[in-house]
Formats: C-alpha cells, structure tokens, sequence
C-alpha cells in the first residue's frame, strides 16, 4: 500500500488519547456532556483564553460546528460572508443554506479574507429589505489552501467587524497548525480575543473525533445546548470528546502536533522548492500545493498517494501534500528522496 | 409629483381588469382556487401551450412563485444555477436560501447564462457527497437587466439542460415583454415547450397581483397545491387572481400590453442614442440602463422619477427607466423632450 | 346555484372596497408597501390601539401571517402552544413545523385555550435542553369553532402569559367578529393591550385579500419587513391590502361587518333552537355547528350550500354554517324557513 | 459514589471494541466511511437480512439517525405518525420539526403504536391540500417505556403499512435488547424485512458512538450520504465507527450484551415483583419502571443513582431502572437486597 499524504485525518488518533481512551473506560460517568471529562477540558480551554465566562461545547466534526455555530447565531435573514475558497462554501453539501442562510463570496486568491472584500459585499446589501442582512464573517484559520492569517491580521479584521456590527467567526479545522507557525504570533487567547466565536480542531490534530467551540463572546452561547440537541450532535457518550480534549490541551500537546505536521510538511516543501517547483498558495502550514508536470505527479503516484487538486494546462497539475502528526519521518524522507529523483 | 418611471408597477390594474372584478363581484364562488374564474383561466393557459395536462397554479407575486417552484423541485442537497444578477439571487432576502438551497452563480455581462457557465458549475460540482448537486437552471425573460433569451437560445438551453439532467425554470416575470419583442420569435407555446416550468407574470403587466406558475412538465406538478398551501401563498378568494389572468389573456391583452410598455422604452431609449449615450446593456424591452453625465442625471431627476442604477465613475452613473403597460405617450414625449434638451 | 352558507369567504369585497379600488385605480404610487395607503391605514390602526409607534404591516392571507409572525419570533429551538383545534395545527398543512416549529397542543372542547392547559405544557418541558422550550402562545378570537375569549379571558391569559415570559399572538381571521359581539367587550385597543402581536382579518370580513399583522409590543417588529419580503409575503402593488384596510376602518365598517355577520347567523341559530337542535360548540358569532339527523342534513342541503362538519354518529352529524357581511336577509330567511320545515 | 442504574451510556465501550480500538489505530484508511472496516461491517450486516443490495450507513446518535432518516424520506408536506412517546416527539428539542415535517401523534399507554391509531390520522388528514400528508409510520424497539414489538405485531404492522402506502422506519436504539427478548421472535433479519429502513443502535450496547442505518428498501437510501454530509454527521474518521460496529457483530456480541442487559434488570424486576410493587409499563427488555412508594425511593436513592420518573400521587412515583452490557452482578445483588429490605 502506498503511504497517503492525503489527509490528516488517515490515521486514527493520537497514543495519548488511546491511553486516555483505555484508563477511563470502565468509569461510570453522566451522559450528554455532563461527564468529568467534558467539565475539565472547558475549564482548562477558559482558563487558556483567560475568560472563565467563556461558552466552551464539544462536538463531533466541522461541518456540523459550522452549522452550528452559523445557525445559533444569525436571525433568519441575515446571512455569512465568507471567501470563494471557505468549506462552508465549497465542502459541506449546502449546509448552511439547508440551515436556511445565504453565502456571501468574497473572491480571493489565497483564501484570505480582508477587509475591503468585506465591504465591498456590505455596499451590495443596501436594499432594505428586498437582501440578505450580512451578520457573520466566516474565515479558516489555517485556510482550506494552507495559508493563515497572523496575529496582526486578525485584529485588523476583528477591529473591522466590529466597526461593522459583524460577528466574526473562525473555523479552527486546523487552528493548532496556525498556532504552530511561530511568525503567525499566535495563541488560544489571541484567537479568542479576536473573534466572538471559534472552534478548535481535533479531527485533523491526533483525535479520533472532536472539535471544540468556544464562544470568547459568552453571550452568543446562552441556548447553545439546544442547538446541539436539535441537530443531532449531542453524543449520549460525550465523555469521549471531553477525554480527548484534555489529553490534547495537557502539555501543549496539540501545539506539539500541530508543529510536527507543518514541520515534515515543510521539508517536502522545500523539496518541491529544490526542483523549482512553482505552487498554488504561499503555505507554512501543513497543506501544500505544489504545481508540477503531470509526468512527474505519475511517478509520484506510484509510490505515494495524495490529491491531484487542480488542472493548470495540459502539461501541469497542482497537487495536495498533508502532513499529520502522524507522518512519519521514514515517509517524508521517502517522499523528499522521490521529489528529488524527479527530472 | 413627479412623473414615475421606476417601475412597472406603480400603477394599479388595467380597466379590463378593473371592471372584470366589478362585474364579478357579487356572484359567490368557491375558495381557494377552485372558483370558476381560475378553472377557465387555466384552461386558457393549457390551450395556448397545446398540453391540456399541464399543471396552471396563480399566486400573488414573484418571490413566493421562485421559492414555490423551486422548494417543490428540489431534493434538500439540490442547488439552483442562476446568473449573478437574478432576482433570486440578488433581491429575494435569501428566499432560496431559506427554503434550503444553494444557488450556484454564473458571472454574466448581460444577465444572461450560456451553456459554458452551466458546465463550469458542473464541472466544480464532482465531490460526491460533499458538494450539492446542480439541479435546476433559473433563468428570467426577459431578465433583470432588459436583455431577452430568444427562441432559438432557449431551445439551445433546453436541449442542453435535458442533456445533463437539469431542470428549466424560467422566471416569466416579464414574460409578456419578452414574447412582445417579434425578433424574439416567442411565443407561450416555445415557452412551455422549452421549459419544465415558467410563470407568466401579472402584477408588472396590467394585473394587481398575481403569477401564472405552468409546468408543462405536468407530472412536476402533482403535489404543488400542498407547497402554495404550506407556504402561506394560497387565497381564499383566488378568484381574485382568476379573473384578472381571463382578462389579460382575452383577445392577447398580455401581448398588447408588453408591446406597449416595450415600445414606448424603446421611444425614450431612441432619445437616449441621439444623444449618444451609452447603455448598461442590450435591451429590447421595457428596462432600458443608460448611462449620463450625473448633471444630466439630476437634470432629469427634477421633473421624472427613476432609479439611478450604478455608479460607473466620478462624472458617470447608469440609470434604469422603466414604461409600463400605463405609461401614457404624453409622459414619454415630455421624456424625451427633457433628454433631447440636455446638453 | 344553491345559496351557500359554507365560508365567510365566498362572495369578492364589499361595495365600498369595491368603489375605492376603481377611484384609485391610476393613480401612480409607490410599490412594496410605501404606497400612501397603506401608510394612512397604518397610522389608523396606531390610533385606535393607542400607539404610534406599534409595528403594522399588512399581508395576504391568514396562513402567511400565522407563519410571519411565528418564525420572526421564535429562535429555532422555541415552540408554539396551541389548541388542538388551532389553525396552525388543523389546516395550514404544517407550516409552522415548515419553518422549523413544533407545536405544543392543548386539548379543548370549545376551542379555547387556558392558563391550566399552558401550565400543563410547561411542566412537560423541564428537560432541558432535550426538549423544545414553548415561547409563544397562539389563540384564535374568534376560535375556529365559533367560539370567543372575552376581554376578561384575554386579560387573564395575558397577564398568565407575561408571567411566565411567553409571548401572546392572537390570529383574528375573524377578529371583527368577535369584536362584534357586545357582551365580549372587546375592541381593537383592548386586543393590543392584551397581547404581543395580533392580526386583524380582512379577507373574512369583506375585504378581497388582506390580513392586518399589529405588534403592540413594537420591539418585536423591528426585522418584520425583512421576513415579508423573504417569505414572498411583500406584494409589489402593496397599495392594494392599504387601500382595503383604509376602507374597512373608515366609519368602523369592519365593526358593522362583523355585526352584520354575527346577526345573521344568530338569526339561523335560533331557528335551530327553535327545533331543539343540540350544538357542537355555544356559539356567539358567524360560525354554529348545529347537530342535525342525516336526514335533515340532506333535505337542508338539497337548497343550500354548507360543510357537514363531524359525523356524531350513525344518525347524527353536526354541520357548519356561516353568514357573512354579504349574507342576506333573503337567504337567512328561506334557510330559517327550510329549518322550520324540517320534522 | 453511587452506583448508577440511570442509563445504558453511563460506561464507555466493551473491552473488546477498545482492543479493536487498539489493534487499528496506525493503520493508514480512507475518510469519510470508505475505510475497509465500514465497509466490511456494512457487508455483515447486508449478509444477516439477507439483502446485498442493502443501504448501510453508520452515524453518531440516535436523534441525529431519526432526524436524517425522516428528512431523506418525506416531502416539505409530509408527515410522520409517531407514539406520543415516541423519542422524536419527545425528547429531540424539535429535531423533526427543524427539518420541516409534523409530528401527527399516536396516544398509546405503552408506547406501541396499533393499526387502528395509524388509521386514525389517516382518517382526519383527508382535507387536500389544507392538511400535511401522513407518510411515515416511527416505532422504537424496544420502546421508550421498556415494552417491544414482537415479531407478528411487526410482520401485522408493516403489512398494513404498506397497504397504505405509508414507509415504516424502526428507532433502534435498544433494538439488540428488543431482538434480545426470546418469546419476541426477532432477528435482524426479521427487522428488516419488516421495515423500510431501521437503525441499528451501538450507543446504548456497547459501543462508544454509533448507530447503523440499514434501508432494506435499497432506492430510499441512493442520496442518503448527501443528507449525512449535509447534516454534519459524516466522520472524517469513519473507522471510528466502522470498527465498533464490526466487533459488536462479530459472534453476534450485540446480541449477547442485549440478553445480559435485559438479564440483570429483569433480576432487578423480580426483586420489585417481590415487594408487590406495580410498573408503568409491562417490560422485558432493560428498562423498568416501578412504582414506588416516595419513603422507599428515598432509601434506595441513599445507596444507587436512577430517575424518578413520574409522580404517581402524593405518596408514590414511578422510578425508571436501566441496566446495560456493563451492569455488574454484584451491583445488581446489592440492588436487589436492598429492595427487599425495603418495608
């Protein structure tokens, strides 16, 4: 079988949490969130974020924190602004509008939203009533391309929506590899202090399953439980959530494993760097998308697998590498070795 | 107050229609659409398109005929493909949204979508199950910006969207000043023919209220009285649309009716080109978007009233004169006096 | 055509309505509500109920304003009590559930509503947050069984609902009605003061098409328009619900419809007393449900048009008449004469 | 701490789903449920009903499988009939009604639904279009109160089912428990074959999450994974799933876990038959509900943890006893000596 830059989420989770998984399990615990666990790794993420105020929920995957998180928040005509690249937009089935709310695109070429693209939808949604009410920017952090944003950015977009009554929402599907870039100048407490809601991701950062949403903006968060109830994500064995978060949030582990994935993803990056490979996104994070002749992406392919992500003409291709916490060193230096045979 | 050509409803109802409902008003009829009134004008309908199976509904406006139409096709991960300027998309406060629907959106110049623009949305739509499927193509006639599809660029699209499995929806809001362009070559008939479902629009040709919804596709239309119901949109007296649909459809009034507002636009758009203007688009119909010098904007402004539509630079905006089945040859020629005498 | 007794909805408008329409036929106004008509009949409602800044708004049909006002109150997770005769729950073909509402039911013989029934509900919901949380309750004056809440009743439940943070909506489809009957002691004042939002109904009481939606509580009404427009509830000819209502306030003619409507039905009432018949509900208004042998049912209906309501049993079924502002003497008097006759 | 007897989620996972747990975890798998375990388990269970056209899916929770299942089946106007103990209607904070559809309930005193209550909603849903269209029948087996369905009752119920074209979906939750009940002739196969579609669930048997949905009616299930996607409940790590699902199938273990669940609460039962108590409901399966003088549940209160479920009247209620696939012996002998030493 050949070894998958696919994803991150190709292995199951990290040692640690199996660890976790196995010591507890005979435990008798309350159901639907109300466990020990749960309790500890929402106190330990408010104490990170320094707001004991803090909303701090757990639930199984992304697509259903956005929904979530999207549809407690906005009244039904008011409506996300997010980027063309954003995977409310292109990945989930529709399931903000099946919630019942427009998209608003901002096109952008690296996946970032700033704010004039903001703006600029704001000055298209002066038809009261006949439009969309725009409520809540929706950004990815890193973004569904591999670049982030930086401390600095965020504040300026935050600062931005705020003047503009918009809530600001970040999709942390990948947050601990943002935290992971160290010239992002990022934290937990920075990212709760510039957005009103975001969530933590631990599907593609070593847990089985689990994103945290925390509400730095607690007020947002008073009916929250209603709506995990409603949409079916409330786990009667909530304890397994609670029990990976604190085994991620102990020691820092997630920053560990967020650096271990940027890091080996890095090296084939640079790899792909030797040969002059030119690439869709400027990445420091775990995704990269080099563009190569498809002649060459064959050979690779026969030994590794991962995305062929967009046609360029007919002699190029860009290409998906992830690395996980997971990726081995073997891997990469299989992976770089082959990248560097290629000619 | 100043003359208005903003819109093609800022008169009531034709006389016809006027004294249609006088005379009717007393004889007591069934509710909720099962009135006399409705059957004849259904009938009518089906006769004219030659398919006595053809599923004929009335509702009050536009917007609930979109979201009728389009709540009763689709499956909940369907989505709309509509140009970027339709009603749908841009003026309905997210209706399509709200019952659960992503539209899909074709950039145009002239508000039109071409066979290429579908494609490019399929071609974006293989991620199996993780994106929605395109299901229904929307398209207005003539459309939100003047411009028209004629007979043969219909069965063109039709052809095509038969091809790959969509549905054809042709908001018909301004139907009748489509088919009243003769270049055109439309009729009722090739707007069924080429269709799965149109409405034919009254309240912007001479009705107080009031949407003819048509499938021709008939078997589409087997549980649509459940949708007008559920959504609020079915009246106890729909004699009131009833008889306003035999009225406009007696002796073609619609068409006369089209052709007039159409003529008369086209009068003030002859002025328009004398003084060299230049248009936002094409247009053959009642909507005409010239562009001025904002001094003869206001110059206008002080004796009409209109929309003015965009800003195009520092000097430059576009504005959107509208004539209507009402609007009287004196009002033109004042129009055009006032265009003439700009300088 | 045998005269019908089935619906207050069966003839078109009252004369006077009737005139208006043609005298305001060419005038040039502007359209979605902005027309002068409706802002002058806005500002009648605000003076009757005592509060210029109560939010008016004027719709269609019935349905459409139960489904407004409920999903713009309601956050997704909030419920509706109702009597299990309602409206909502009985046949609007599950609209409310449509925008995403669940309806709590309380049993009733008469088709009202009591604090006890409330309480009830209320202690059926302690189970947060796997259980919706009731928030609004909805009752009909007058009920759909004939039935009526007198000021008293109203105050009552009002004071009740406040206590308990629920909201009061009252659907008038047949307000005028119950505001006609003396002992009731109702007005339009006294229906705002003792409830959140109601709606004043005009097409069962002479108009053609048009409900009145009217929040006291003016806060709530803040985004109303954005949900006319989304639920395609916003008429572009808008002038036409203004200028219905204007008429029906003028010198209280809804008063004297609603009268008028009551009176004759109360005359056929007591014919049925007269032979004894047994009634479903003790009715003061337009709508009796007197219980006949089949074989008076179909000696009744040989002349005259009206619902069988319920079969009692094998001998027995109870019927539904109703008069309304275009009843005639005439015809109530041939129906008390064919009851007189019955034997 | 006391020992709980309130759930069948209060312990983790069998120790042999955590081994498999174990034994997987580096092994590189596709996402999204095309890992070889899903696949896999979904092919076991397509060969024990005998069907290998089967749809099998796998998902989180229960109300998360009910929501999807009935969301994928029903029209915007159609209807479910459910028990008024039904899960759904109860204890799902709207999660059907946020998808769009009526609950029409069933009054049932042991939470089983008969032929003559289907008919019955049947009978007062005849008023086209006014009202939604029942479509769906929703039991549970076993059912919220502790009784089943047996394996004629089904075979009756299903017939009728189909003879009115309605679709009949089995809440699974504690269906191991159900087919677990000897005298009630049930097997997976039997379950199938008498349903559309059920689920399968793991949550309350063993498992960590987890429910299997299995469509014996192959054509409903074809767009199905849209609808998981699109409700957030696809698993970027599918295997999560895919692996519980294959131990508890492996030697038929869901089925032994369901007989010692039922084992132990009905040595539990025994013990309370001894003080003479009465129950709410006559239970085989794993819950019981016992009604109990409040001194006595006051004592047992002191040493083990349960629901008090229902008042009864001043001096008794009902209590609700669970035991799971983890209930001890010795928990049980200590609860059954403390019954009896209950005077």
């Amino acid at each position: 079988m050949r070894y998958s830059f696919k994803n991150d989420y190709t292995e199951a989770c990290h040692p640690k949490i199996l660890q976790a998984l196995v010591d507890t399990n005979s435990v008798q615990q309350l159901g639907y969130g109300f466990d020990d666990y749960c309790k500890q790794a929402a106190d330990i993420f408010r104490s990170k974020i320094k707001n004991e105020k803090a909303g701090v929920f757990f639930v199984s995957g992304g697509t259903q924190a956005n929904l979530l998180v999207i549809s407690s928040l906005l009244k039904p005509f008011e409506s996300v602004i997010a980027a063309q690249t954003g995977h409310i937009e292109s990945n989930e089935t529709g399931a903000i509008e099946a919630v019942g709310h427009k998209i608003n695109l901002v096109t952008t070429d690296n996946g970032k939203i700033t704010t004039e693209g903001i703006q600029k939808v704001l000055d298209m949604h002066l038809n009261i009533p006949h439009q969309v009410r725009p409520k809540l920017v929706y950004i990815s952090n890193t973004t569904e391309v591999g670049t982030h944003y930086s401390r600095a950015e965020l504040e300026n977009l935050y600062q931005f929506c705020q003047s503009k009554k918009l809530l600001l929402f970040i999709d942390g599907a990948r947050l601990s590899q943002a935290i992971a870039i160290s010239e992002a100048d990022l934290s937990l407490e920075i990212i709760a202090k510039n957005s009103d809601v975001f969530y933590f991701g631990g599907t593609k950062n070593g847990a089985l399953i689990g994103e945290a949403i925390i509400f730095n903006n607690e007020k947002l968060s008073e009916d929250f439980p209603y709506f995990i109830k409603q949409k079916g994500a409330m786990l009667a064995k909530g304890r397994l959530l609670g029990i990976q978060f604190l085994e991620l949030l102990k020691d820092d582990l997630y920053l560990k494993l967020g650096q271990h994935a940027n890091r080996q993803t890095q090296k084939i990056k640079n790899a792909f760097d030797g040969i002059k490979a030119q690439f869709l996104t400027d990445s420091s994070s775990n995704q990269i998308f080099p563009i190569l002749k498809k002649s060459h992406i064959e050979v690779l392919q026969s030994k590794f697998d991962f995305y062929v992500w967009k046609e360029i003409d007919a002699d190029f291709a860009a290409i998906r590498v992830i690395c996980s916490w997971a990726t081995t060193d073997n891997a990469v230096e299989e992976f770089v070795a082959a990248i560097h045979s290629l000619k």
